[in-house]
């Protein structure tokens, strides 16, 4: 089942069950610079928000930890925040998320980064609600068009030399 | 599907799927009074840790307000939070319910407040987990003596002139 003939930049996105969603990306870095950009939250603040200012409130990246991101857009302020369940870097991170407009309404998502071998790294987040309408609510909500939008924004940050 | 004949203090537990815990529990006292000794957390402080000191760190009974319990027992000190997704006083909360010695693995808990009509209040408390080893794990940790425990402080404190 290799997918390292994927090109880098294309999101596949499927419905592994009705409560479930799972998204894979390969990006043109290698697995560490790939982690420190997810679990930094200085590197987290420079693509999560998709081009709009991020504050990190919250960032602790181990088991029990907190997180809350307040993103700054041209529609307003949209906080999300979680916990994470646990965390193995580089390779494994699982986390809930929570958006304040939908407050109470939980995924736990688990992502995984593998080091495909030549440089490159395939991250694999797998979102599982609890039940279908709440994930087909996160489908209806342009979450798809918002997350390409931040790994297009990741991708520019992993190109840079600052990183 | 009248219960009023059942007998107060007697919790019944089932399971409507493998992902959810039900729990019916009729209290001796005015629909008002039980919805009190639930939200107003000085109230709570006084059942909630079935005798056990209980800091109450943070208790926002708003749409969208966190909650955040600390229990003080014999084996240790046990953090227990959430965020509440809706209420509707006097009638009915729903919120979300994590132990922080499960981190990430959280409980979306609906409960609701009939009244009897006798002076009497049936509260009806469903859980649902995301996965069901998840509602398996809770039911084998002693979920349910620790929840007959705090009822039965509950009830105590129901009694009282002081409520």
């Amino acid at each position: 089942m290799s997918t390292s003939k994927e090109p880098a930049g294309t999101s596949v996105l499927t419905k592994p069950s009705d409560r479930e969603i799972r998204v894979e990306r390969i990006f043109n870095a290698p697995r560490e610079r790939v982690w420190r950009a997810y679990t930094d939250p200085k590197l987290v603040a420079q693509w999560w928000g998709r081009g709009n200012k991020v504050v990190i409130e919250r960032m602790e990246v181990e088991r029990g930890g907190h997180w809350r991101f307040v993103e700054h857009a041209d529609d307003g302020v949209h906080g999300f925040e979680g916990r994470i369940r646990e965390v193995t870097p580089p390779s494994r991170i699982v986390q809930t998320f929570e958006y304040d407009g939908m407050p109470g309404y939980v995924a736990v998502t688990t992502a995984t980064f593998e080091d495909l071998g030549d440089g490159r790294t395939k991250v694999v987040t797998t979102s599982l609600f609890h039940t279908a309408e709440e994930r087909d609510g996160m489908l209806n909500s342009g979450m798809e068009v918002g997350m390409n939008q931040s790994y297009a924004a990741l991708d520019k940050l992993l190109a840079t030399r600052a990183l």
